[in-house]
């Protein structure tokens, strides 16, 4: 997909990680990481994007993703504005797009777009004007770039730089997941070795998305000496679609415990997109203990979407 | 009615067009238009409104003007609030008076109200305090004074400041519009030579509203050499309340089609508050194409917003 | 409890007034009275806060106290964020603590939390980080000690610094009014010579909130030669709940009218926290009459959470 290229190889949008070309990837992580250290406190940055406006463009409820991307916009000194979609003129039957077009109009150039259906943020990309740059806040089970650029960063902040050499293990439902599938391409854009997924038969992708990864049910098994556990939020509603049996269940065969965790090389760590289930998908003594990345993954949030917008942005 | 002017014949609120001195009208289009150039981007306005809080105080939900309003007063510096009054205090019994004096009393003294009972804002304009000063931004089917004056910034711009050369034609359901009463009054105002109104008889209003306009129901006869077409949104109660047999209907009678178009005249612009019911009021061949000034519309709304709250609060 | 305080006897968390030593409870107040009388217009103070985020953290919708907060952080030079924890991730299962920690991670270490439960802040604040500064704008029917202290601000202003010489009334639902307990604590601090409480029996708690004050179910005979009145909000669910049998008994036995005020000091203030349900605890006469002080409590309320936002964040 190099439709959020432009012509000079410059990103235009970021609506996926597929196929990104690895330097811009690069690029995005190295500035995250500058960022990371002393951009959250003080005004240094406010003039980045002073006068540009930033709008929140949300056809689906995330109070944490849209207030991760609020202070990233707002630190940058650009103008925000919420626009939830789910509660607005779409309700009277507007289109996205007439959305889309009536806030550029009012001079808004910047989008961040959560939507609920699989590609409906490149399709608003590709109604956009030519000032205009959207990111992918998630789309349906399809992609959310920003979610896989932390979970990056977060790596190798903690791993360090050689990815060849990395063992990952993600778990849970991949099927799902915007989350793992773009872990999934920046981990193969980053070259990483060892790609394992896990989780049971009804919650595992059946089409290309886990090619080159090692596929197991068997958490115990694929859990054996990996440096990073990527862990995914189950959602209630699976139990209800008949994709799990019960809670207790799923936290007996796909539930991080302490004693899980040991199988894993001594310095693994363990990472989870959030909100967390614990007890169910992780055990508190795991999202709070010594190698939990969780929170650091946050922070990091704010830098990755401070970089990618100031990279759209910033002209 | 005199009462949003002071003593000095300076505006003080603006709640209506109806009756506004022609001179206090056109310093508001030609200062929206000298913003229009360049005030969207960079903050070369910001010291405008600088530590003055404006607050969005709306008594029925309007994602989209609220927006507009926000980002015009974002633009001239000024802190925004958004109070949602039917999910807040007001729900609690409070009155509306009771809850502009708690803003007042918090330093807010600017104010974009939108309620849904025909001449409350005014209603409020008489409780708020000396230096307090409210902009109407829609009351039931009453006023909306500045989509009244963007649309007269969008026509001027489109065919020049003869209004008395003009034929300006409104069509739809004029009987519950606050739009089209706004238009009405603005075009009188600016002396429009030709002004022609256009609807189903159950959707007209009976009282004054049309005096000195040339009413019809018949939709392709009206359109006959017009320079500019104004649609209304078909609000989809109206079938429900039996005024309006069916979409269907609706849009064989009074669907503007680009074969319809072709009565007016041949440069003639088309406008539409929005947002729009493709297919029903508007078909998208006509909303998306070159005669369409929908979206420069939106634009437009945005500069006279920041020309209306300047012209009241930068003192 | 002194948990707020650090080791300095620094306000490290605003929790509740209870136990506040009188000469940090007298700065903050002299603090506030300081920015009444400028602070609301203007961009003056905008570099005490600036860069810093401060987030209403709310499990308890209320936009009125939610604005005033608002308004404080902005006129600090704050960034503000909403976060609406009944319409977000806590309501995928995620705790008050996770929610907390999450926006740390991004940066935020200014919170005012309102929350349904006792006790419910200062237990988030003994998960809170070391930089992380909590205000308890609201707990169940514990404490809002920032209304304490803008009733404390307000009498002040009215009635002077001898509060051993004064004569306070607290009326109406005291059990279930985390303001009353707050002003009682504020009052017993600050050395109040004659604390009166009145209600009906139904009303009143059991517990020792009372303690040192004069109790009466009779609300003339309270009312004689008192400097001040405090009216509580009756909660309409009261009756619902069995506890009041009806607002017109209600108001008879316990509302304040003009006849009864006349009981009190000649130049005795009415207050009330708002919002007020004139007819039933107070009369539209006396709301709005001369010794009415309740939009003064509005603006004091802005001063004092500008006072506690800079004595917390402004390090």
């Amino acid at each position: 997909m190099t439709e959020q290229l432009d012509s000079n190889g410059r990103l235009r949008h970021l609506l996926t990680l597929e196929g990104l070309p690895r330097p811009v990837l690069l690029r995005l992580l190295d500035r995250a990481q500058a960022l990371r250290e002393h951009a959250f406190d003080g005004t240094a940055l406010r003039a980045t994007l002073a006068g540009k406006a930033v709008c929140n463009l949300f056809f689906e409820p995330s109070t944490r993703t849209r207030s991760s991307f609020r202070l990233a916009a707002t630190r940058l000194g650009a103008d925000t504005l919420d626009f939830d979609a789910s509660t607005s003129s779409t309700k009277k039957g507007e289109s996205a797009a007439d959305t889309l077009r009536t806030l550029e109009a009012m001079g808004v150039h910047g989008f961040v777009v959560r939507h609920p259906d699989d590609g409906a943020v490149a399709a608003l990309a590709r109604v956009a004007g030519d000032g205009t740059a959207l990111v992918n806040a998630g789309d349906g089970r399809h992609a959310h770039p920003t979610q896989g650029l932390l979970d990056m960063l977060t790596l190798r902040q903690a791993r360090g730089d050689d990815f060849a050499a990395m063992k990952v293990l993600i778990v849970g439902d991949v099927r799902h997941s915007r989350v793992a599938r773009s872990d999934l391409h920046a981990l193969r854009i980053l070259g990483a070795g060892d790609i394992r997924v896990c989780g049971p038969q009804s919650l595992l992708p059946d089409d290309g998305t886990l090619s080159g990864c090692t596929v197991s049910g068997d958490f115990d098994a694929a859990l054996e000496g990996v440096d990073a556990v990527m862990m995914l939020r189950l959602q209630r509603e699976r139990m209800a679609q008949g994709l799990v049996s019960s809670l207790e269940d799923y936290h007996r065969d796909y539930g991080l415990t302490e004693a899980r965790l040991r199988r894993a090389a001594p310095d693994a760590v363990v990472m989870h997109p959030g909100p967390m289930n614990r007890g169910v998908e992780i055990d508190a003594a795991v999202a709070d203990g010594p190698q939990s990345l969780v929170l650091r993954q946050v922070g990091n949030g704010v830098a990755v979407r401070m970089a990618v917008l100031e990279a759209l942005l910033a002209r």
